[in-house]
């Protein structure tokens, strides 16, 4: 085989980028930021209601001489056998291959949410979910199996994960974010950031930025946001995913902040991603996002404007497929109207990547071996990481009675929509949800449990019934339907005008209260917190979980049969009542319950808030030193014993409360945490590396400080059950910090000979 | 009497300010920055939950040998005979006066935004009232009387109107403000200020600003907005209503802008407001607000640091009284921390204000004459003043059945809580709502029908009942309780969750739909809209009222009965739902019903809708020219003829679509209006002198443009029903424009010879 010379592997990516696009045609360039989805015209309904609106049948025997930059989601559009589905991939890269001089394949990515969105693939539980694990090592773990999963069968990129901090539950997207709290999504997403890119496949941190702001939680809405909460609170995550996870992609996301597109924002793009904090990546796009500059946000009038818009502010990629930056951007190059060199620069970045994937080398078929025969995108391994997850994610908010755990030989009826359901434990970006739904005749792909089925594998000698007339117990299962679009009642598109649990379910629950004088445990599994204060005090106990995936049957059942000691804990609060939105914990005084507002925003459920089955005494908290410099810092210590009858894990949470700064802060904010799992009578000591740079924050736009003075750190059960104070004085001088500050509060967790 | 040199009249205020300025005491100085509230620890619930919180005892016989700045509410604390209170306060300010040696009098300010918020005194209409007339000289001529009535008790300054554009009218102050359209507010808060400037009181802008897009629309909560949206939407009704209206007086808003209090924000108070604007009269402070830098913003450590930062920030006087500007700022300026030149510049100021309302002449008592004997702050004139504005301000929303006009001889059922309730006509800041509620022996003060009364008087001949059973029409009074934080369902501190009609109304109308067969007329008195979807389709008619005040029995009465041919029009979009808030018309594409959201946020009633019992036609519509220079301007024209049978008023609004813009703009936005009364079968033409400034907007913080391209006129009965498209090319380069650019769309409306 003849070696070019971008074929060299003995020499940097940079180098064989720039040497392979100096060889390029303009065509050969913007194929290589061009993307193609194959059978998204197929029948059935469409993924997107836009899809159509803004794609235009590309011309592949046109296109394909010139390259081709990306696959859009080979496996992730139709139904398709997953060992087959590799074959045929990997037959098209040939294809792809042979068809452009250079023999470049095209890079292959597809949506990778919870789980590869492939047929027969593992389910796992959705973001919110490992939210509520605060387990960032078991999210890193699940990603690094996901990931692998996806390069036995020839795929790249993954479009994952969402680094969206809710800011709005009633966002039909906040099922696929971690949470309210933006070192919470940082840890968490950094955690499965690094675990994709371990295995080698490329992820992609999205939305950049400030989607879940959206005005009224409706999807695409514009964002209104400033600078300061821009940086304090949307952006760290991404920072976080990127510094600390090695994120090679970004997508950039629909909405503007401000009126302007994050499309066409340069210094988000470029200024801020690039210049400041060295991402040298690629920058995606959200699919149809550059037509969207067009089409809705109305700052182009054409799609050569949306896409020289694009190109200018940073999008090096167009997806799913070629609309804007084919022949529209061709011209416009021609013409003079954008210059060539946007174009190299959007290329270099996808030929370095491409040659770090090994696309660019003369054996790049090997990089992604195709298997003979069917794969098993689910095999048990899979399946026990799934269950460990969703073991970890379920939150058991309230247990009043002590009902739970369920005694083995209760009569327990087991009522509501979603108790013998399988989708109430699948999102929205899972492939039955967002692909199966047009394919009614196909089986699901993957075994999932329902809570009845698993209930009753759990307890054999209890008697399940449907009718709560001669029960002890009834366990009332609701939820959320997961889809796209109006297909659901959570996901994306799927947003709700207020927090009354969906479909009747409100009067459902009233109804089921009113009828029985059994003790009523509810169990949720939503995408969503929904607003429980209508009955507080009624409930015997309160089981949240948050589409848990395909083993989350068992894992709920697991919990309420005591199985499984709970540990998840809030990742989003729960609130008393259906309006009042948006609110998140994250609020200065004048946001939280005051005098100047009869409006009492204070959560029923708080964030952070999780119980067990075992107790914990929290003694001994303190730390090393009482004062600390700005540029340093201390060790706080924490000992926590289990003082109950069964093993058990606590979360200990550590909270900032900033007395007084030149900005207004919220009264407290997540800055560290850990697990501690415990037998009966152990006890460990926890040790948290605070870091004077946790207290940062941005006096001004551009500008993020540490200011000397006091500040109380709160170690806490929950963002509302501090359960000690940590008073602490920050000394020396001011301190300007940057891209380099600390952002992550190490711990040790060291158990105690008993 | 011996002229000092600061009181010579022949001198311009700005030296005789200077000249006192330059003898006195920084004791003297810091006094001129107080007030004192006489009464506020009277018994009774207190007017602020928050006032004893952050007030101290002031110590009056140390104070007033230094001076006295200002007197808070010597009306508007408790009820006072006004002639009384007039002589009271005379015989106080003599009193403040001889105890400084420099003989000058304090500055008496009080509330007036629906009136003189003084016992017996009109009651006018509330804010939301005045947008729906859409009838700014009418706005005015109220004004002016209102500050008559003031002037002749002894008042200088009225802490009026509110400016702040509704964006969330769940906030219980929506009833304060003007409408959710920054033109429409600009244009009747310029005029409110016109008219009240024009009788020699201080009109005080408040609140600057952002205060009305609090986060969920909870009373102080922060407020998440860039620097585009608050240039275009929030800050022009003040810039207008300083440049047009002549504004003397400025009010800090609590809230803080993206971490940033108003009160302590350089760059609002001084740069833009000061520098840019070129406003030299006095800031004050929103009751309390300096002390909640401390107390709530947690900006400042103590009263001193709060008041160093305010006064920093460009707030002059510190009101209700003295707490942070007193003793802590003379410490604080004595050790050095706080430059006396801040001091001086205040007081350089107030000084000034007090020189042209004449306090500093040696004569001063003649500005304010003392009347001997009762004054009758409610005369025939004012109240007929106060029926006029009510009436224009009544929309019918629907009539659909023709049930309205009321048949005279009718048997008609008037049912629901507010049918026979004054409380309904008034807004939170009546004196019987704000004051009166702590004085429930006292008699109201002022006649006020309720509409049960006045259509007994409007319709003799009719058969009033109050059971549905017998009756050929129901007529349904649903409505608000205003009253402050808490003790009522609208009004300062009584914000919503969502927009439920309150106190169970929802229900009521419910059961009376369900339990009669009769026609049901709704009327709602209300002070923000509420979500009517419920019942689409099932009312024979409705008529929306805001608060429409002492004369809003009878202005009601006479739509209903036809005495009066309504000409309100909504100044809020009326929604479908009672959740998706916030939501206004000022949306882009994205922020309305689309196919990324399942969410259909399109009101019930949109902004500017109203109908009538004529008919109208609008007829050749067009401009003068269809091109029209970056610099320049045309006529747009349209005739309208009244085609009914009785006389009425249209009114006739203009709306920019600007097709494609550099940022994100919304779909529409009203850039003129103007009512035209026309006798049946009579014409008129309307001429909008349209200028191109009217399309300007802001590309980036700070930088306003007027860009060449394409726009569309919309002549339109409301913001979602167009009549006639204009198209118009801007020519020639982009502007960039400032606070010298056009603001308000000057209109002639023609009667044409049938």
């Amino acid at each position: 085989m003849h070696h070019h010379p971008w074929q060299d592997t003995s020499r940097p990516a940079e180098e064989r980028a720039a040497d392979l696009l100096s060889r390029m045609t303009l065509e050969e360039k913007l194929a290589q930021l061009s993307s193609i989805w194959p059978g998204s015209e197929a029948e059935g309904e469409d993924v997107a209601p836009f899809q159509h609106e803004v794609s235009e049948a590309v011309d592949l025997d046109g296109l394909l001489p010139h390259g081709l930059g990306q696959i859009t989601r080979p496996f992730g559009t139709a139904p398709v056998e997953p060992g087959e589905g590799a074959r045929a991939l990997a037959a098209f890269q040939k294809k792809v291959a042979a068809a452009n001089r250079f023999g470049i394949p095209a890079l292959a990515h597809e949506e990778c949410l919870t789980g590869f969105t492939a047929w027969q693939a593992t389910i796992f539980p959705t973001p919110l979910a490992w939210g509520a694990t605060f387990d960032p090592a078991l999210v890193r773990e699940m990603a690094a199996a996901i990931g692998a999963s996806m390069r036995s069968v020839g795929i790249h990129q993954g479009l994952s994960p969402v680094l969206d901090v809710v800011r709005d539950p009633r966002w039909g997207r906040t099922e696929e974010s971690i949470g309210e709290d933006p070192y919470l999504v940082g840890t968490v997403a950094t955690a499965y950031v690094a675990g994709l890119e371990s295995s080698g496949i490329v992820a992609t941190l999205k939305h950049f930025a400030g989607y879940s702001a959206s005005r009224g939680g409706r999807n695409h809405a514009p964002v209104s946001i400033g600078p300061r909460e821009l940086a304090d609170v949307i952006l760290p995550p991404f920072e976080m995913a990127l510094r600390e996870g090695g994120a090679r992609s970004v997508m950039h996301a629909y909405n503007d902040i401000d009126g302007v597109p994050a499309a066409a924002n340069p210094d988000l793009l470029t200024g801020l991603l690039r210049e400041e904090w060295g991402f040298d990546g690629t920058v995606v796009a959200d699919y149809f996002g550059i037509s969207f500059l067009e089409r809705n946000h109305r700052v182009a009038d054409s799609p050569a404007r949306a896409g020289a818009l694009a190109l200018a502010a940073g999008v090096d990629v167009e997806l799913p497929s070629v609309r804007c930056y084919g022949e529209p951007l061709l011209k416009a190059v021609r013409s003079g109207e954008v210059p060539e060199e946007l174009v190299d620069r959007a290329v270099l970045r996808v030929l370095r990547q491409k040659c770090e994937l090994g696309l660019l080398d003369p054996d790049w078929t090997q990089s992604s071996p195709v298997s003979e025969g069917p794969i098993d995108l689910d095999p048990p391994a899979m399946r026990a990481l799934a269950r460990r997850v969703a073991e970890e994610s379920v939150v058991l908010l309230d247990n009043r009675e002590g009902v739970l755990p369920l005694h083995p030989t209760a009569r327990i009826a087991v009522v509501g929509p979603y108790a013998n359901e399988q989708s109430a434990m699948l999102g929205c970006y899972t492939f039955p949800r967002h692909v199966g739904v047009e394919h009614p005749e196909l089986p699901v792909g993957v075994e999932i449990p329902t809570l009845l089925d698993a209930l009753g594998a759990e307890l054999p000698g209890a008697a399940l019934t449907g009718d709560p007339g001669d029960a002890d117990v009834v366990v009332a299962v609701l939820g959320d339907r997961s889809g796209l679009f109006g297909r659901g009642t959570s996901g994306e598109g799927c947003d709700a005008e207020d927090l009354t649990l969906p479909d009747g379910q409100a009067a459902f629950l009233d109804e089921l209260l009113e009828s029985t004088d059994r003790p009523v445990v509810l169990v949720l599994l939503t995408g969503r917190p929904y607003a429980l204060g209508r009955w507080e005090g009624r409930l015997a106990a309160t089981v949240q979980a948050f589409f848990p995936g395909e083993e989350g049957g068992p894992a709920v059942a697991g919990v309420l049969t005591g199985r499984v000691n709970p540990s998840g804990r809030l990742p989003v609060s729960v609130p008393r009542g259906n309006g009042g939105q948006p609110w998140t914990y994250l609020a200065p005084p004048l946001g939280l319950k005051g005098a100047a507002s009869n409006i009492d925003p204070t959560p029923l459920y708080p964030f952070g808030h999780g119980l067990s089955y075992t107790t914990f005494a929290w003694e001994a908290a303190g730390a090393d030193s009482d004062t600390v410099p700005t540029d340093g810092g201390t060790g706080v210590r924490l000992t926590v014993r289990n003082t109950g009858e069964r093993a058990g894990t606590e979360v200990v949470q550590l909270y900032l409360h900033d007395p007084v700064a030149r900005t207004v802060q919220p009264v407290s904010r997540l800055i560290g945490y850990a697990r501690v799992t415990l037998e009966p009578g152990q006890a460990a000591e926890v040790v948290f590396d605070f870091h004077a740079d946790l207290t940062s924050y941005t006096l001004r736009p551009g500008q993020r400080i540490v200011e000397p003075g006091a500040v109380e750190l709160r170690l806490a059960a929950s963002s509302a059950d501090v359960r000690h104070t940590v008073p602490l004085t920050l000394t020396g001088p001011e301190r300007t910090v940057g891209h380099d500050r600390r952002m992550s509060c190490g711990t040790e967790v060291r158990v105690l000979a008993s």
